[in-house]
């Protein structure tokens, strides 16, 4: 009687996992990020090491909680019928090398995908990027042949962590990254905010396409209103939301 | 028992007012001027000297008419359990230096934004915008590095003053501008009107932008149609609406 | 009694005129043609010499059969209690002039007014222009400021007819127009038929505008492909459609 | 008895095929690819040697499984009280040549179409593209005026099997093309597959436009990452979907 109630209770341990990346994944298509299914989302228990991650190619009209893969820090799966998206082990390794992070965003949106194609930086035109990080959205350049060969979808995640460290930056202070080529990745510290970040991400590259069009001459923002922005929304003087 | 029901009436001073803001905040999602919480609007009752404005950082889906904050016009909260939004101050600073207006509206929709980042002002390339506003829409410049760390959102409402000042334009007849590398301000004689205005800009800024793009040489409108469509919508010989 | 009879009749004479109006122009926000009241759409009755159209600056979402007036082809109000729309002097000159058309549309839709401000006709670049018309749509050139000091709206009428002959095109083959720094002006032999007239204007300016984006030496399409096209949906030998 | 049965059964045989060309077409305003009646999706059931196809100006709203037209491979109307629409000639000569599609999909979609209008092959800028084709789109150049004053329709179809010849190119690996000055043209396994790749393909060519107006030097994507990708999804180790 107490096995068979383990076995009923078994999946329950990753139900609140499950439904957190269905309900990030379903996100997606309602702020037109995604057409069909180009595009994924994971949630993050780092206490059990594992992530809930959208199946391969399912439309997100037939996600269900119980369609969610949860699959480790290494790319392995541990729970789940369905095969977890291609990207997964992206997902792993930026989990595994990056101890803060909860949650991770994978889309094709538009403006960011051509950035990311154009294999340029967005550069820091206006408050609304410095609101969410304090210097340019960095492109990283594609792998060499090799490493396209090889582990593709696992190199993809050092490419990004090697672009980061290259400039210098911190993945808690930027939330966001296009892959050169390819299409954006973000993240967070839950699946929620990797996908709000993903939204904004889109809206600052479809800003800075305009404000190049309309001036391409245009300065990047000075530094006091980048420090004055970020500062207003993130640190301990922050003042915005309640 | 007196005092009991003056506290359950004391709310109600402001409840017309609150609701007029939060009717006019909920109408910036269904118009596309924002995205998240990246925009706010307020109401102001000159008599009582206050305006009632959206909370800081509280979705739009989320707003009650209770949640909206009452503050005076020199920013002193007045009344309400929230942060008001972190651009209150430049709203006092306008209520209280313009004494006609009644409503003010801040936006980062995408293409006035995109004008504001690239530091131009909007030509006034055609009828539709001469129906509004009789010259070019304002780009102030960004502040010094001394305001921007001084009293920053109090500073802004300064730079808008400053901006028609220079241009010696009246905020009865331009009420709208950009301020450089942020975002547009509109403002008017209630808080339906300054959205009405937010909603004027964004097209005359996305008409504006695509002119520019079909024919980069595209000269401005000329003087006597911008006076006959102003004149048509505004002043004593008006002859439009009912 | 009798008399009694008539007077509640009397309305009854072009109640399906209006009826044809509110219904055309309430397609124009459902199509993304107008923001706010920026248009318009009458519907014409040759036989009786009137035509019923939108009152002024009344919003769509108001907008009931009884709100339309009526008025001839002179301008003259004959029915209704509102003031008509500001644009309802060039209506009645298209009707008295062009003794085919049974319905004007006006708006200000996005690329089409981006082209009439950037003064330009739009280049037929593809079938989907020469399903509609065998040229370019014609972009008519700002009056001259007497003109514009005088009867505007009237005056309008007749530079859409001059650019027409100027151009030795028939309103027939061709229904639609640019009026420079303005925006376009459709017809047709019926309301409805106008509001697919600026529809498809909308599409074609917005094709010609990515299109001359793309490949700024893109050639017009050549006369064999557009004569096919024009000739697939119009004239004797057409058969397209049932 | 038998007769009647037989009268009343014979529509029946090809009830799913119209069905499943019902369906197809109605998905083409759901996914914003049609403006009124201009794209038509065809499904053919290759053992009948028939496809079902939309009547010819019949708005979307107004279509049922009933007015589908069944049209053999030569073109002729075999069952259908409409007439089927004016490009069923070209879909005709696909299906004859190309005998392993199912499905033909033509829409007048906004990106794809001002590709087509600018004469030019859409370039290969990333992995959104690689995922669903190895090269770029290509353009068909407009037929000789002879071909366009013959049987159009018919002649449309063999300048885009020549043009697919011409870049030795297999239908079966690219599954989309533009036919010059006109619009897009898409093919599958079903009627589904040829508008999901009409969809993908308005996506595609809207990052392809985007990505060289932010960078005119953008390079095309590089071979390694061509073939990674559209291995991931084709091929005997594709790793995508279930």
């Amino acid at each position: 009687m107490k096995n068979f109630q383990n076995n009923i209770m078994s999946p329950s341990r990753y139900d609140q996992l499950k439904k957190e990346a269905l309900k990030a994944n379903l996100q997606l298509p309602i702020l037109g990020l995604v057409l069909y299914t180009f595009g994924n989302v994971s949630a993050a228990d780092r206490d059990a090491g594992v992530f809930a991650i959208k199946p391969s190619g399912v439309p997100y009209s037939e996600l269900t909680e119980e369609k969610m893969v949860i699959v480790d820090f290494n790319g392995q799966v541990i729970e789940g019928d369905l095969r977890p998206s291609s990207d997964t082990k992206t997902h792993a390794v930026l989990y595994k090398h990056w101890e803060n992070i909860r949650g991770i965003c994978h889309t094709h949106s538009t403006y960011a995908t051509s950035w990311a194609q154009a294999q340029m930086d967005i550069p820091i035109f206006g408050t609304t990027h410095a609101d969410h990080t304090a210097g340019d959205v960095p492109c990283a350049p594609p792998m060499n042949d090799e490493m396209i060969q090889g582990d593709y979808e696992y190199e993809t995640g050092f490419q990004i962590i090697n672009c980061l460290k290259e400039k210098s930056m911190d993945y808690q202070n930027l939330e966001m990254v296009l892959v050169g080529n390819h299409a954006p990745f973000t993240w967070g510290d839950s699946a929620e905010k990797a996908v709000y970040n993903s939204a904004v991400l889109e809206n600052i590259a479809h800003l800075a396409w305009l404000t190049s069009m309309i001036n391409p001459e245009a300065p990047r923002l000075k530094e006091s209103l980048v420090q004055k922005h970020y500062q207003r929304k993130h640190g301990k003087d922050s003042y915005y939301g309640q």
